[in-house]
């Protein structure tokens, strides 16, 4: 199956604006890490795949971590001596520091002021600020709004509530020929927040949606989770079944206009590294490619020293690096019919070169094989060959089982596809035979993974 | 012995033009991958050196292949109306699509056109091209000829045979102090094209005349043979012999003014590939090194994953990328006496550098030895020392055994022959001890050595 | 213990000052790789560090040496027919050829000529020559002096002795932990020449200094010794004890203006290499490295293959490279107090770096431990992190006790203090554990040591 082939049997136009319509729908919610944000956002998701939703006690201890209190909010404001709502949630839920304790209270504005958080060098935005983990209340609001409030009183009120309850993720797993799996992760926890994370959310519904139903070589696993806690959480409770976890990815901030830069995971060269860093170099504009790093989003935790996956990080705009990033300024605007669907065409590339990355054996190891009599090569010689015949040589040249065809485009230089195509078309010629895939569940024997394994079996 | 240094007492415009001569003798031959053409071109050859020709019987199997029937040639023509030839073999052997099938008819210019090849961009030249596995005819003319025919009918004449009948090719062995083999393959199945390859035949010959009768380390095996069915038919009937083959160059176009390029084997790093490098960048301007394809010449064959030999390819220009290549712009001024003299003085280089690439081991291995009282260091202190003092200070520093000479070589940037003369001169001293090769056909313990072999011992 | 903060708390221009005194004490004397010279530069040296001396015969066979005679001069001088000295050991002490037999004559210019030594391209400078192993003796001189020279007659006295006695070398021993060892090793032969390498022999004194008395996790071994001969004659008679040397240094050319130079050890990436590099790229300006050659210093016989052992050399302007080397334009103006005491500052980093240089154990490996709970996190979401942050989110991620801190550094970027500080927080966290040292005395298990060990042990 070439999933990229089909892929492009579409209309990207309209692919692209039906990601953007989702987005739009989920726009509005005010998300958290816990709290019905969340859990309307993925039984929206979960109308278009078969997700599975999850819901874990707080107080439950994951590793290093406890399930925190859950919080819901229902309205908040700061209303002036006119009564005036100055500062309003139901006008942007980003106006409330995230996990804001509840609050009712008259004040002057020299009390109030240390709760309010702006961004002095973009002073029309309101920025997202959070304080998950330190009980705290505030709000956000543009710097132009702070610098309009009077001296005087004004009446503070956030209607939330902080207690016990659960954190909720949902998980869609889509099984393959094999149990070893690829994971897709996304962070579902911020509020309207457009690409960070609603672009990554409709790119893995979408990719989800368009595998499902497949035969596939791999099994998929798709987890929309709420940032850091939601990952550990994950983990904890499924620390075995990473075992089966080959390659990985995590989405965030795939919408903007940005080219695509791709950080690569703590093992550097995994196969998810080398096919994400093929694809974008065939099928993008000047990507970038980043080294690993310990700071970012749920990589952090797929990459701890004690799990070691192969998961990357696939961004167009890097999180952190544009001025939009975590201010009202990311919204719909910021994020485009166009590069949600050229980020949904790259995420299917990548899988489809996963699913087909297979070694082979040529058949007629001894020599060339004569192609011209099966009509695989040019009959008049003494020309130059084209781009396909030249493929299917470096396939039979370097198919002596060791080399995956991977290996074979990087060498190359020839896309994936083409090569793909020709190990394809020599196996129905009867010149190539692909390897068996290695027991189902065991993890390839590079040196890499091996020291995964070995680390795990002491752990 | 110092193979580089004996060639360099000889006169290198005597040596350039003796090999152009011999170049202008082979030129107006008719050679195909088969018949009278290329046994003359042997004949000729077996006068200077000791070649063995084999005959190999149409139809015979040799790997996924087989002996085509044998095709010789008389004559042929393309006559107008009035009866002049208008297209003439007599004149030039490339107007002939190599291997056509005998033709005798009249015919319009309409029907003639399918079967004419000219290169537009190059209108002055005639093609070289041939139909080896597929039965047709045709005729290659300079696009000016063509576009000066007439419409109206014309009689066209092929007088060939294509019949059952042998392959030939020519094998010059020269057996060494090793059974290990050093194998150097030049294809002899073109008609009048200089280039491409009398050049390679020419020099081959001579470095053949040049090492006869020495005492060599290795031995040293010419194959003179039709390009791709001639490798294949070479290996298919010494398939087992190929163990022995260490080191192996490919030589083709290597009499024109382009400056030196080094297609190197499929294994990337092998010692004749380093060998070839290192000469080239010490004794030749500007050169440049191609990893290897699995396009190009019979190193294509050579490589097949099934062999894997150490071979790569020796050109100056590089085939397919000048103009002139398969076409009659290919001719004897476009090789030239100083080119060919060059070329020969390379291939010397390399096979001087794989004679004397040994390791040794310092037998003085704590600390430097006392040059001075040895008269191999200057004696007043204070000063720099000079190349040859530094050669042997890098020798001594890295003969621990596991270095050869190459290895210093590269590491200190002093050409091969003066860190060979300084091995030579601590030998004497009793300073160095060469260690013995290793078991005469037992390869050198490298993976990729390790790897080549366990591949074929499992075929 | 963090030497380098300790080092920073000192005033650094007081250092330099001592520094440049101490050489300018040091500078008068006539040394060589025999005498006195040397013998009263290790007395002077003893005053400040606990050095040991020792004194090996005339005759002794060290290696392929032998301990040559000792050589003492009282005075030489050319006297003109006027009785004036022309030439004048007290006025500097370089216008001898070092180790001139003694000579007391009358003759013509044109006898005296060839035993005259002189820089027509640096005129005003006295050149340094030697003559150790072949006797000999000669006057240096500088251009201009020589050519102010008249014909005519000339009394020539060099009143010196070369007659059996000692080799003198130093050696100060620290004893750390761990009986595993770091040499630091200068040459002490020199006469008046003040970077080479008075700057070597003042900052390894202090270094020595410095360290003494502390808890240190390594011993160290200062070797403040004859150049060549002393280096050898030391590796002979303490051949077993060069299996606890696992870093090494030479010193040499530390106190000009030029920047830092590194001449890398013969294994290439040893942990001294990579420390030293890390260092300098870190805390000094453009840095050059350069690779292990086998002309230098002692780092050649350190270096050599039986020993192989891990020593780099550290200079600042690279010796034999600037127009003052080996003249008497290497003077105590050519060296700067500015530049000792960098020099020492560097030579402490680098030894904070080694000291420091653990692997440690992430004691939560399974995702991120709670770092916000323990204040070593920022509370309010949403924002960046800043170094101190980051530097601990490397240092968890990769301590899975394979990566050592400056692995750590190499691969975050972050320099080595910031990355050994992250480590000191989180284990008293006790988020870290600390790896224990290999057992004293075993060197590392990497592929380089092992070969070291395995070819000494077959010697």
């Amino acid at each position: 199956m070439k999933l990229l082939k089909e892929f492009d049997q579409k209309d990207p136009l309209a692919i692209g604006q039906e990601l953007h319509r989702f987005a739009k729908e989920l726009y509005p919610i005010c998300r958290s890490i816990t709290g019905d944000g969340i859990r309307r956002t993925l039984a929206m998701i979960q109308k278009r795949i078969p997700l599975r939703t999850f819901e874990v006690p707080t107080g439950t201890a994951v590793f290093d971590w406890t399930v925190p209190k859950e919080w819901n909010i229902r309205d908040a404001y700061i209303k002036d001596k006119s009564g005036k709502r100055v500062v309003d949630f139901q006008n942007c839920n980003l106006h409330v520091l995230n996990y804001s304790t509840p609050v009712r209270a008259t004040m002057q504005l020299s009390e109030l002021n240390p709760h309010l958080f702006t961004i002095p060098a973009n002073p029309e935005w309101i920025p997202y600020r959070t304080s998950y983990y330190k009980e705290d209340w505030g709000f956000c609001l543009s710097h132009n709004q702070m610098l309009a409030l009077e001296d005087g009183e004004y009446e503070v009120c956030i209607d939330s509530t902080l207690e016990d309850g659960h954190l909720t993720y949902g998980e869609c797993y889509l099984p393959g020929r094999s149990v070893d799996e690829v994971l897709i992760s996304c962070h579902a926890c911020h509020p309207s927040l457009a690409n960070d994370n609603l672009s990554g959310l409709t790119v893995a519904t979408s990719l989800a949606q368009f595998l499902s139903g497949r035969d596939l070589r791999y099994s998929y696993r798709f987890l929309l989770i709420p940032g850091t806690i939601g990952a550990i959480t994950w983990l904890a409770r499924n620390r075995a079944a990473t075992e089966r976890i080959h390659h990985g990815l995590v989405l965030t901030c795939i919408g903007d206009n940005g080219r695509f830069h791709y950080k690569k995971s703590r093992r550097g060269n995994a196969e998810i590294d080398r096919a994400v860093i093929h694809v974008l170099t065939h099928y993008s504009e000047s990507p970038e490619f980043l080294e690993f790093s310990p700071y970012g989003y749920d990589e952090r935790q797929y990459c701890s020293p004690g799990f070691n996956l192969a998961v990357g990080c696939l961004m167009r705009s890097v999180w952190g690096s544009f001025p939009e990033y975590h201010t009202s300024g990311d919204n719909l605007e910021f994020i485009h019919p166009q590069q949600l669907a050229g980020s949904l065409r790259v995420c299917t590339a990548i899988l489809d070169l996963l699913e087909n990355n297979r070694r082979y054996r040529n058949l007629n190891p001894y020599c060339e094989p004569q192609l011209g009599r099966r009509n695989l090569y040019r009959s008049t010689g003494g020309d130059g060959i084209g781009e396909d015949s030249n493929a299917r040589l470096w396939v039979l040249n370097l198919s002596d089982g060791e080399f995956s065809l991977l290996d074979i485009a990087e060498r190359s230089g020839i896309p994936f596809s083409i090569i793909s195509q020709a190990a394809d078309l020599l196996c129905k010629s009867g010149l190539l035979a692909v390897v068996p895939d290695d027991k189902p569940g065991k993890r390839p024997s590079t040196g890499l993974a091996n020291r995964h394994r070995a680390r795990r079996g002491r752990s």
